[in-house]
């Protein structure tokens, strides 16, 4: 997902950071500048997105960007400033699926902390079967379980939330799964 | 929480950024460098915390640091790099209370998006009443419902979870809460 190169220069003055522990009771090294004395806090960032579903079947994205061009991914995407984590979850799988649909609960918190994210995804009931996918997508399609191509999905957070969507649907109850991958 | 000033100079090279929509089909102006090309993504924060309960009594700090100094909170705080959401809640409990527990549920999503933060606690059962507050807290305290000072609750996300945390105990269950406030 998002690259995250190490912070060289102060975003306040464009001084050469240094790395070390903060003067004010912090216990973790930060960049911290010399000059004006701001520190450059890194925290995880939080990716959002929904489980589409239209009867027995779930509507997945064939990407058409990097990175894993080309494989299928549950329409999710980086939560931005001013949205809530339902509005940025409605957000992606407009831009990239462009579905109709009408939002329902959270389902999944899987944490990757190797690479500092939280993916949250939600429910979501299609209210229509006509898709108009954006240009981050090649291919907006509607697979039963049978159909999954889960040699091609494209996030390891995907797949474990589809899985727990079908186990849950088979026992014929959602609950929300809370994950660690 | 968090004070997010607009970011002047480019955190790769240095160079005094513009801000403008990228050229890479994004729709949002970003602070990006005219030199290097880097894309400054600004993204909203994640908080977390805990509701430790003991019996009937609920554990609350009373705020050693600003923002809300001298007032009382739920042990939380941002969440940082290399930890999932629940260590972190954890962390923070341990740093802000001194507290010995076991992690329970996920109890409460709170999107704060005009801050751009979301807020996630967990409950969480404590397995000792002494508690060794660290430096941002002046008291560690238990508290009955009839005795939490509504007037002095450091965070709106604090007073929300408490009050959710009590009508579900009246209730006799838990159950996650989602909200935006």
């Amino acid at each position: 997902m998002m690259h995250r190169p190490p912070i060289k220069f102060c975003k306040q003055c464009g001084t050469a950071v240094e790395y070390r522990i903060p003067d004010d009771g912090d216990t973790k090294v930060r960049a911290v500048c010399p000059s004006c004395d701001t520190i450059h806090y890194e925290n995880p960032l939080t990716v959002v997105g929904t489980v589409p579903s239209w009867g027995d079947r779930v509507l997945l994205c064939k990407r058409n960007i990097e990175p894993r061009f080309g494989l299928w991914t549950l329409p999710a995407g980086f939560m931005e400033l001013n949205e809530t984590t339902t509005e940025g979850a409605a957000r992606e799988t407009v831009e990239e699926a462009g579905a109709q649909f009408e939002m329902q609960d959270l389902f999944s918190l899987v944490n990757v902390s190797r690479v500092g994210q939280v993916h949250l995804f939600y429910r979501a009931k299609l209210t229509s079967d006509q898709f108009d996918p954006g240009v981050e997508t090649i291919e907006a399609r509607l697979f039963l379980e049978s159909e999954i191509p889960w040699e091609e999905i494209a996030f390891h957070t995907t797949r474990v939330t589809l899985e727990c969507f079908f186990a849950d649907r088979r026992k014929g109850g959602f609950s929300l799964h809370h994950l660690d991958v």
